[in-house]
This record gives C-alpha cells, sequence and structure tokens, in this order.
C-alpha cells in the first residue's frame, strides 16, 4: 500500500510568469473545440459579443479591435494609425519595452525624444510637463502603464490629466495593464490603448487587443504612416459590419468569449482586479518576510520583480525552479539579467499555484546559497495563504 | 428501443471551406493543453523542431519563419522586407486577393503595375514576360499560387523560370497552395513565400508562414519599407537563438508539432498533397456528372469552385446547406457573390465529410428549385466515395 504524499511533481510546470499565464479549464475545452468558419450565424455572435464585453474591460465608450498579432502588433497599430513621418513623438524608455516602442517609431519615421528613466522608477509627470511645454508641437506621448521587465507601474491617471489638455495624444501599452489594474481608458484620458490576450485575459499568446479615443480617430484621419495589416479604420469598418477584416482568429476569439464571461460576469471587473491586486501585495509581503527586495520603487500589481540575493546566480535560481520544483517564473533581462526573478499575477491562478512557489523559493535559495536563512519565519504567512479562496 | 438510424444532424456543421479547416483530433487536444512558457527547454524543443519541419513543407533549404498573423500579414512581411517606396512592382490580379496585395504594395509607396486577369484565367507567362522586358527595373513580381476567390492555379513553376533570369524578386501567396498542391521554393525559383496556419497546414487561423530565398535576402539589406512587427531579420535572428522575436505563438506551435508529423511522418509530403488532389478531382468529376460547371479554367487542388445553376441564388444556395443540411461551404466574394460555391480540400477530412456535402448538394438544389434535376444518376460515383480510405 501507497503512502499518503504530497501530490507528484506534476509533468507541466506551474506557470507563474507575467504571461502567458495558466488558463481557465473552460478556456482549455473551448480551445479544442471543432473549428467552424468565421461566416457563419453561429461565429458572428460570438464576435458580437467578444467586442461588446471588451469594451467593458478597456472601460471605454470606443469600440475595442481585436488583431491577430502578439501585443507589440498592437503597439505597431497605435503608431501607424495616428501618427506621420516626421512627427515629433516623446516615448518614455524605463525599461525593454519602452525601448521597443521608441525604436518602432523611429522605423516608421517619427522623430522620437526619449525620456529616459531608471529602470525600476516611474516616470515623473512634471518631466513629461517640462518637455510638453518646450516642444508644443508633440504630436504623442508614448508610455507603458506597466513596464513589463521591471515590474513598473507608471503614472497613467496623472499623465492623462497633463496630456489631454495638449495637442499630444496619449498612447499607452497596457499589455501587462488592462484587465489587470485599473486603468480605465475614457475617464484616465487616454488615447490609445492595447492589451494582450496571454495577459490578463487569460488566453493564449497570439491576439491583441486596441482602443482609440475620439482625439485619436481624428488624428488617423490625418496620419500618412503606411498601414495595411495594421489598418484600423478597415477593420473598424469590418467589424461594423460584424466581420473582422481579415480570417477571424475563431480559436481564440471562441475563447476569449469565455474567460470574458469568466472575468465580467463570474468574477466582476473589480473582483478580477482585485483577486490580482490580492496576489500582488502577498508576494511583496512574502518577499519581505524572506528578506528579499523588490526591485521597483512603484510595484505594479501585475508581476512584481524580486531581487535575487546578493551571491546568487539569479539564472540558476530560476533554472532550479522550473526543474527541480517545476514552477517556471522569469528572470530578468539585459541589465537585469540574472538580478531578478519576475513572478506574475494575471491568469487562473488558484492558490495552490502559489503555494508551490512560496514553499520552493526559500528552498531553493538554501540550495544555491546554504549559509542562507529567511530573516524571518514564513509559517504564519504559509497558514494565511491556505486560508485564501479558490482563486487567490 | 430506437431504431437504428443515420447519425444525428451534429451541432457544429461539417466544414468544407477553403479554410479554415477541420482539425485533426491530437491537434485539437494540443490545443487544450497547459499553457507553457515559451522561454522553456520543452518549448525551445518544439520550436527548433517545428521551423526544421516548416523548411521540408515548402521544400527549400532557406529558414521559414513563423509569424503571429493572420495569411495577409505574411503577405506584408514579404513586402515591406524586399522593396523601397518608388520601387516598380508588377501585381497579377485575378480576384480579391491579387487586389489586396496590390494595395497593400501601394499603401506602402511600391509603384505598382497591375496585370488584370479576367476571373477564373490563369494568368499568361508571356504578359509577365512582355511587362519584364519592357521594364526591367521591376523588383518584384506578385502573384498568388492559387487565387482563393476564384480556385484558379496560376503557372507558378514557369514565371519563377522567367523570372529567375531578371533582376525582379517572385513573390508568391501560397496562402491555399503550400502544403496543398506541389509548390516547391527553391526548384521553381521562388523569392518569397507565404503560407498560413488554417489551411493546408490543419491549424486554427492566427500564423503566417514565410521564407526568403538568397535573392530576397539580398534585396532586403537595401529595402528600406518601414517594418518593425513584421522584420524578418530580428525574427531570423531570434530563431537562430532558439527564440521568436516576439513572444511565441505557444499554443499554435505546438498544434503546428503535431500537424506536421501528420503531413511529413504519417501521411508523407507526397501522400498528403495526393489526398488532396483526389478530393479536388474527385469533387470536379461530381459536379460533372451533376452537370455543374467549374468556375475556372485553370483548376487548384486546393478548393474548387463550382457555378450555382443559372436562375439559384447561391447565397440561398449556401445558406440552406449550412442550416438546413450542417455542412459549412462558402460562397462568392464581389463579382462572383451568389453565382459561386466553394468547397475546400485542405484540412482533416474524412470521407464521409464529403459525402454529407455530395448528397446535401443535390438534394438543395432541387429544394430550391424544383424543375431541376442531375443529368446523371449520381450513384455509382457515391458508391466509388465509399470505397475511400479513412483520410479520403
Amino acid at each position: 500500500m501507497s503512502l499518503p504524499s504530497a501530490p507528484p511533481l506534476s509533468t507541466t510546470p506551474t506557470l507563474l510568469t507575467p504571461g502567458p499565464v495558466p488558463l481557465h479549464p473552460e478556456v482549455q475545452a473551448a480551445l479544442a473545440l471543432d473549428m467552424i468558419h468565421h461566416r457563419t450565424p453561429e461565429f458572428d455572435a460570438i464576435l458580437a459579443r467578444v467586442l461588446r464585453q471588451l469594451s467593458r474591460v478597456f472601460e471605454t465608450q470606443q469600440p475595442v479591435m481585436a488583431l491577430s498579432s502578439t501585443g507589440s502588433g498592437g503597439m505597431e497599430a497605435l503608431l501607424v494609425n495616428t501618427l506621420s513621418p516626421g512627427d515629433l513623438v516623446l516615448s518614455v524608455d524605463s525599461g525593454k519595452f519602452g525601448e521597443r516602442w521608441a525604436e518602432m517609431a523611429k522605423n516608421f519615421g517619427a522623430r522620437v525624444e526619449t525620456l529616459k528613466v531608471d529602470w525600476g522608477h516611474a516616470v515623473k509627470v512634471g518631466e513629461v510637463a517640462g518637455f510638453l511645454k518646450q516642444n508644443p508641437e508633440t504630436k504623442a506621448v508614448l508610455c507603458q502603464a506597466c513596464e513589463t521587465s521591471t515590474g513598473t507601474l507608471h503614472p497613467i491617471r496623472e499623465l492623462g490629466e497633463l496630456i489631454h489638455h495638449t495637442e499630444a495624444l496619449f498612447l499607452v501599452d497596457g499589455i501587462t495593464a488592462v484587465g489587470a489594474l485599473p486603468l480605465p481608458m475614457d475617464q484616465w484620458h487616454i488615447d490609445g490603448l492595447v492589451g494582450g490576450s496571454q495577459k490578463a485575459f487569460m488566453l493564449p499568446t497570439g491576439m491583441s487587443f486596441v482602443s482609440l479615443s475620439k482625439k485619436a480617430w481624428q488624428a488617423q484621419k490625418r496620419a500618412r504612416m503606411p498601414r495595411f495589416y495594421f489598418d484600423l479604420q478597415k477593420e473598424l469598418a469590418a467589424n461594423q459590419k460584424g466581420e473582422t477584416y481579415f480570417s477571424s482568429n475563431v480559436t481564440l476569439i471562441r475563447a476569449l468569449d469565455i474567460s470574458l464571461r469568466w472575468i465580467l460576469d463570474q468574477c466582476g471587473l473589480q473582483e478580477h482586479l482585485l483577486s490580482i491586486e490580492r496576489r500582488a501585495v502577498f508576494t511583496r509581503r512574502y518577499a519581505h518576510e524572506m528578506g528579499l527586495q523588490i526591485f521597483t520603487q512603484a510595484p505594479s500589481n501585475s508581476l512584481t520583480a524580486i531581487r535575487v540575493p546578493e551571491g546568487i546566480d539569479g539564472q540558476a535560481l530560476r533554472l532550479r525552479l522550473e526543474e527541480k520544483y517545476r514552477v517556471t517564473v522569469m528572470g530578468g533581462q539585459d541589465q537585469l539579467k540574472g538580478k531578478v526573478l519576475r513572478i506574475g499575477h494575471m491568469g487562473y491562478l488558484p492558490w495552490h499555484n502559489l503555494q508551490k512557489f512560496f514553499d520552493a523559493l526559500p528552498q531553493a535559495i538554501s540550495e544555491l546559497s546554504p549559509q542562507w536563512r529567511s530573516p524571518r519565519d514564513l509559517d504564519s504567512l504559509r497558514l494565511e495563504m491556505q486560508g485564501f479562496t479558490h482563486h487567490a
């Protein structure tokens, strides 16, 4: 007779990355459904519902469009539909994704001024204000809501208040933010917003969701950056006829229908955001109890970047978590390589997934650095975690 | 006790469109797998294998890249990576997708000359030769291998022989052709080739596969059309490090791993093409026996466009097939609206799916036009069809 024991290590690691994220079982079932054509009454109904519900997550009166691309494609769509070559653009660069957006705008001919922000710091609204005052011809300000490479949250609401009163558009990369933390597009005066399927929308990678404000649609009429695949006017016109301009991403849109019901109807958007916040707050507390530091000064709720203790190679730590403990978290990129672990808080995350990581982390660190001890006892936090409901 | 009877009408219609196509059950199972991160040893192995195997389907020594976009995104990638604004481009326009590619090239600043071909006719190689002789500065010739709006096959081999000896690049939209009919990229001197996931690759919509010849990679060094999301140099560099440049489309790439095994190892590429050919040949024979005409002079094996008999509204016929007989086929677009039915031959198509359509078609026509009778008896063909093996 076998002894009662802990569940065996699963073949598939527990996924705790800032995208892709674990899928709801009903989403997984939807992904496996028989294929149907996108020009059928059945799909028409799904597409119409999904597009309506996306506007609720974006908290906008404007239409949201669903594109077959990763989030970066959606970032490109925001630029090429609102700008012309030669336009002056201010790009906030506080990490890898800020760098990418600035490079993208340059490639399409924008005159890009970069506002460099130290990794792990939020942009100062006053600096953006100063730039816009000195450069009233600025056509757009680009900023991440959350810079995924560092887990930093930028002051989007305050930036929206500022930029709203200028001629510039406020384009926001919300890929690890829309649906994960408060980001009401209309109320915060965001002119272009992009989200990604494999983040808070709890789907596989492969779609981006984008929306433009009225101000941005006005700019679109004059925008001369070349576009075809990412032409939002064509996409919107197709959506208004109940179609997508290109072949519809039937499988992901059917799955999105399920995940949006989960987010909006089962949980409710506010409760969904709160559950992500609870994971983030708990993760920061746990790291603190372990004597570890959060990398950023302005932590986002969608992911937490934890500094790896001095003397430990973060890549080795990540590999050990992956291979021995079967927990996938992300490491750092570029200047943060080997220096942080990034833990995602989005997705379908039952509490025992988090628990698995919190159990593994001190063990894995001890194994790599035998003299390391957690400065405080972690049992009470672990006990608290066990009281969490299913959808932590 | 219930009577033995025909299987009940399924809720999900039988899919016989030229993309999306029915999925192999193992592909469906792969789509529902637990999510994993794309920076894991497990995914690395899958991506490396899939990229190698794609080159076998393209029949090229060159790398094939897998992009998160529909086929149209791949068409854009071929243009923007090889051309500069102002470049003279000859675009073969024999249907809706030819039109689209020309418009795309114009949007990115190419000087596009259109070679109009009547819908349902193959382009004449001599006309392309004449144009290239008169316009030796031509930088590229764009052509569909199969024009999906009409089911027409173009003489790609002969065009390749011709264009190969000029300075121009030969860019081929193989979205309903790669993996469905013979189109050996290297042997036929194709410089840029694009395929789509929801066609012969038997996956959901959402990825395009593209490859460039050596000649095209040379051109890429000088190409100045702006690009970022579709920058193939970045993608190739990432692939060479075992990664994708943007977040990997984990779900579709895992499913592609399964479908490529099916195509290359279970069937073998030649047998896979033959099975599609058999469906096409049989469909043409069946239509002929019914007294119906094939729309095009140069039918492709990937789909068949059948003319709807005089006096019958093709849209009503399509709707009846969909709603009463639960068989999804496509209608015509633009000038062919209501005039043709388009039947796809790609995908995981057990013979009884085809049989369902062939049984329904004469019945549905009779219902819409009670005086209509098939000029010949269809029983012998139906009997023949029953002898087909599983993967017709």
